[in-house]
């Protein structure tokens, strides 16, 4: 699976047959990079779920997934090759690509730190080649310096994930002390959560399904709340695991980190929060899911909900920099590149337990 | 009606019997302010839709309003006495009360400059004697100065409506050269709210009936929407009037200021945003409202919700800064503190136009 | 002085002999955009003292002023061609051109919003080729969009002063109500200083000799202190301006925009303030001026002092928003491309009033 | 020296002889709350160095402190009583005594959040009886709460110093992966002001002298600068030490938080600073030092001053909170309240090593 740096072609993996999950190693050209951009040797890539989605058409009202097309948008490896006009960053530096590949840089999203809302954004692995291979082409603006001290493997999953987290929390206005809830704590998204809260120096309430306490208090958590033990369809207002929450917090959460796709707890949610609490939109529900809470309890409470796609280049530097002081332990192992059609199958089956990184080197 | 500050008695007007519109003018004693209190002679007082709601014991789940209860929430004054320890307002100065008449100042809320949510928050008219009244004593704490340049009875309406609308606007993040949408632009909230979007550097696009368009351009609207030509049950996400706005605005507003209670509102203002944008619930709506707009749909478009209750007292001197500049209009008519009863019939009867402001000299 | 758009060949102003004042108005061949780059027909430019102080070498220890450079920071103009890869600004778009020509958007300083101290940062006029020309190729990034509303030649000045006064006043966190002191207000950077201050609903104090007094108060000053009428070598702390200052504002301004350049007035700015009080050093005095004010006073009165270079690119945006609805009034007087040479003597002998706007039609 | 709570005398340590150091125990009556007090059993007090520039007149221009004045502002105890009006906080709860004793929380400092700048503060242990003593009355609405798992005297100098450096850092605007620099980093203020840094994400660069580097690194600093090890007067803008500081940080860093009092680190900081850079006044130095720094150099790097006196209440709560997660050790010895006087001779000499704590039991 290695490849000669003399040598001008290299290995990719490409959905082969998309919706299916059939996947396919192949060797390549080495491209050139144009204004603009670096040629990156990646050496590590997350999978994430919505490559699997991706790969097998999952995403209502897109185009149709390209055969030949190359996933990923979590890789880590080093610049070889810069563009003209590109002076950083250097050949030399480890960098990370993250799910935006470009953006303009000048649309009002852009100017407002919003790039990957950018009117242009290319989206690694979603019809722009992404991290799936052993080289890749992409824009210097948005290739993110790995610091020191933080392994390439571990370092793979916080571009997609991590940094999703860290600003969904620093934007939801986190504090020390403060008391947050993750949902879906034991998960690719909430295990990340649960840590980085820590970090910034809050209280964490995980809930999950009970067989992720222990996961979840070994991350840190203070509190834990199984949501299998309340009955599944209480009305909102009324709900025992809503008084439980408000029990253990003394009074309710100030952020509710939604990492859970689970539309029921987009319902509850507003029942967990403390004066001035904010609900943070990370986890995507189905798109027919409707709020529960009135205006009425907004106005109340003063609270607050907003949506966070995923951080901008500079939250992706605050990352990444927590975690290479050793706050963050990433839960993932690694796999050849050859194994991805089975790693789809596992995902699809529910088996994976923590992140799979592909191997590229 | 007038007073001689020489006696020892004053003229109050009380809800003689709740839950009828029924107000009688009465001779009370002058009272002694205590520990950390001022008595302050009143000169004017709004009376707000909220008044008329607790006279006719309107609040769904609050206790019953009582007999001889003194209403009102927006009074304007001179301070004339000083309690023990009290050292500012001095005697002479011009203060306004408001809403909340006093708050611990300690309590979580309290801590986080939301102190009409105090766990112990008294608020004026409601249980607590208010401004419906020739003396008010108050809690020196909470009584705010008003800058010279605005005349007493133009400030009275400001001290509820007026501190609302800006501190939602504030809160609102709204920037010069953001589009701020205003629902029941022509109303009590609105029209305000209307001109504290302007004077913050603003674009106004008005939202209410037709009759109210040339008034809320008058305030300085640069679109208006009239809902009523349109269509009234769309489904909120292929409305007519939500392409309207987006149109007009060039993709959306950034703040949607929800001063109309209206519910049906509620469910269209997702729509209405552009990216990052936020709704701002100020008007109450029906208890049971229930938001629209998916998860998906605020992380999409990194959308934001807020709720604000009312101003904290820094954003009241700001507020009354604002208008003291000449930014503002208010729009009221002077009445006498006998006609309250009347005042409330036509309030009941939705005839008034612009706020009735008392004469309590 | 007009151009053909067929013809190949546009007129531009050099420096025709650096360090002199002289001047030469020249036909040049149309250019290309490059990747990334927008043509841009200009309709005007401001003339500002930088201009001049590059034209005769002033800047102490920069390279050597070219023969044959094209100067200018402060263009309006319209987009008549793109680069590849452009998408944005449309062709036929009204933009600006400012200070920063180009930055490369991903170093330290561009990812923090300080994009004018990006490491690669390119400046119009001042090696690159600038605005004193009728065709200039520009950084599609950089290319601020013109509101409607406001006229080319007013907004021409906004370019430079007008974005860096707004971008001073709210990093300084002016609110309603704030006293602004804002010295040099009578002139290019101060006048605009001033009405900015009261757009955003500050009081403004204005300082600068007694001759500008009208011009302040015309433009919105509430009060003003003509330095002439103070002994000139005050000790800082027993200044009686400072006195004077502090007994205007009920105990000193909240915001000190230093337009000045005068050191004098960095001596005694830490006198003027209370309490959280700011200094924005805007105004470049000499460079072996030296603060005054002990930590000690910084950190009695919680005060703060901060640098401002000039705004970035979102501020920009709102700068030009804010004039665009009729807040501001620029001064200044358009004069034929062929008369710079004459401007810069003028400027020399102090003998302007206003900014001069170069006609480019 | 244990007291039985059912007698009605306790002990307190009284300044004996103000200018000298002599203190003495005595027995006093235990007091009742006023409107608004809380009665604290204390169980330990921090002793700061003001404690004794206090006893011993050391404040330039104060009013001389009196014989038998109680020092101390930095105590924690439990609530034995409660005044007139208080609710909270409950009898038995656990709180500490800060710097601030009252505040009038109306002034324009107060609503700003700067109770501590009150124009009516009332300051523990200067003037008003402190914390040198086994009762205190206090402002209910400044008793803070101490969070469980928080020991009382590892709590005490929390108090003072702990609320301070974590304001510093907060209001410096402290981000993950930011350089720190802090001066005088081994002392009181500094070991934690290293801790409250690494806390919150940042890397730490600790300048004092060599003898401290093995405290500082086991603190987590990631870099030391003994500044033995440099000239002594060397010209700021030349300083071999602002040189190596830059070296070591890739530039320079984002905050220089200025703990020692040593006037020389005044006037070179200015050198250490990377773009955006903001010093943090904290410690005092002599109040005749002046900053060194030009306008001009806050200008070309936008560089940011702010001084800052002591935290807030919200603040405090939230030093505490990050505390009783584990994140800080304050290293501190226990000794009895007969050995104040002892005490004060050890600081006159330098002979302490890390904070003394009384224990008042």
């Amino acid at each position: 699976m290695s490849v000669s740096d003399s040598t001008s072609s290299y290995k990719a993996v490409i959905y082969a047959d998309p919706p299916s999950t059939k996947t396919e190693v192949v060797d390549l050209d080495i491209p050139e990079p144009d204004v603009g951009q670096v040629l990156v040797r990646l050496h590590y890539s997350g999978v994430c779920h919505t490559d699997y989605s991706f790969c097998t058409n999952g995403f209502v009202g897109a185009p149709p997934t390209m055969k030949g097309q190359i996933g990923g948008h979590e890789g880590i490896g080093e610049v070889v090759k810069l563009g003209p006009g590109v002076v950083l960053p250097a050949v030399g530096t480890r960098v990370g690509i993250k799910y935006a590949a470009d953006a303009c840089l000048n649309c009002e999203p852009c100017l407002l730190g919003g790039e990957t809302s950018c009117t242009q954004v290319k989206i690694s692995g979603f019809y722009t080649p992404g991290t799936f291979q052993q080289y890749c082409l992409t824009s210097a603006k948005y290739a993110t310096v790995i610091p020191d001290g933080l392994p390439s493997d571990a370092a793979a999953p916080l571009m997609c994930a991590g940094i999703t987290v860290y600003s969904a929390l620093t934007r939801g206005g986190v504090k020390p002390g403060d008391w947050v809830l993750v949902t879906g704590a034991g998960g690719g998204l909430g295990h990340l959560g649960v840590q980085y809260a820590r970090a910034l120096g809050a209280r964490v309430l995980a809930v999950d399904h009970g067989s992720k306490e222990d996961l979840c208090r070994s991350l840190g958590a203070d509190e834990f709340v199984d949501f299998s033990q309340f009955p599944a369809n209480e009305p909102p207002g009324e709900s025992q695991m809503a008084a439980r929450i408000r029990e253990l917090t003394a009074g309710g959460v100030k952020i509710a980190l939604m990492c859970s796709s689970n539309s029921g707890t987009y319902e509850q949610a507003v029942y967990w929060l403390r004066f001035r609490g904010t609900i943070v939109c990370v986890g995507v529900p189905d798109n027919a899911a409707v709020m529960a809470g009135s205006p009425m309890m907004f106005l109340e409470k003063e609270l607050r909900m907003i949506g966070v796609k995923t951080a901008n280049r500079q939250e992706a530097v605050e990352t990444l920099a927590l975690a290479a002081k050793g706050a963050i332990k990433t839960h993932f192992e690694v796999r050849p590149m050859g194994e991805l059609t089975q790693i789809f199958e596992e995902m699809e089956k529910g088996m994976l337990r923590g992140r799979v990184v592909l191997d590229l080197r």
